[in-house]
């Protein structure tokens, strides 16, 4: 792991303020306060983002790019087989768990400020095509909505993700912090939607 | 519908709080605000709530009886049959939407907040242990670790409501405000669901 003062000062503006924001707001933030935590002098954040607004996009802009990358990557290739279809989605869902999980921070800044990430209806439209090609070849049921279910498990590891500090309080379980948890976690609910769409 | 000057004055207070706090968050919200926003005198928070964070404690109380009160009831008769088991988990699911939808200023507060709406927990609790009596009686797969897959359904839900209005921006469909496009939605998730978890 870099020290603080060997990471470039623009990466710690975008880490500062995304913990800040999602924390305190876009508005309940000030530059300084991103300054002061960034440990950068006060025009740092008017150096390279032109504004607290610029911030708070370069934030969501390495959020889609943090986190739909590698995702979109595993879906943009023609399937081959059934087998590699259920290590895809394998592959998948623990690719975007990881990145969620990375990019905590950011997806709270996200959720809270509304903002529209550009690669995530790509993501979505892909993943939609994905099961489409799936169902073509003959792996998922005839009668599946492919373009309404797409967005099960992408649900599913947001709401763990964005929950989980209030889960840990209220259940002891920690999806974040304990990798054999985690495991286990993702086998049990790639099972469930596994067999929820095969034919 | 009731005018607004026919709804009972503590009730006005609870519908402005959860749409102001829901805005601009519990810090960001003045109790004179709520006051003005539910047309009341100035003292009428402290009369009913004693405060502004008696207010935020009666809103997540609300949350919890006003959403989680039908769907208990949905799980805890003892299962009649197959069919039973399928039509309760529709209800479940259709139950739990509406809940979720109607009560959706008061989701954003218990998030935003990170509150810990009393029912919640034992409306988990509850699931696992119905999907456990599934088991027994053979409609659910032996393997399917019913305690991790609980959760698939209510995420779901979740994240749809909460996101509803940024869903609507980018895709164009709306979960809130087409019962044609619900219909529909509802019936393609718990599909999948049923499908995954059945023997």
């Amino acid at each position: 792991m870099k020290k603080p003062d060997e990471i470039p000062t623009r990466e710690r503006l975008l880490t500062s303020g995304a913990f800040l924001f999602a924390e305190k707001g876009f508005n309940g933030t000030s530059v300084r306060k991103v300054c002061e935590h960034a440990n950068t002098s006060l025009n740092m954040v008017h150096h390279y983002f032109g504004s607290k607004a610029g911030l708070l996009d370069a934030i969501v802009e390495q959020f889609s790019s943090g986190v739909f990358l590698v995702p979109i990557r595993l879906l943009d290739k023609p399937l081959r087989s059934k087998d590699d279809f259920l290590s895809r989605i394998e592959m998948l869902f623990e690719a975007t768990l990881d990145a969620y999980i990375e990019h905590r921070s950011v997806l709270l800044v996200v959720i809270r400020e509304q903002a529209d990430p550009k690669a995530l209806p790509e993501f979505m439209s892909r993943f939609t095509q994905f099961l489409n090609q799936a169902k073509k070849m003959g792996y998922v049921r005839e009668e599946l909505h492919t373009d309404m279910v797409m967005g099960f498990l992408l649900d599913r590891i947001y709401s763990q993700v964005q929950l989980a500090p209030w889960i840990k309080r209220n259940y002891g379980t920690d999806l974040l912090g304990d990798p054999e948890y985690k495991k286990k976690w993702c086998e049990a609910n790639i099972d469930v939607f596994v067999n929820g769409i095969l034919s």
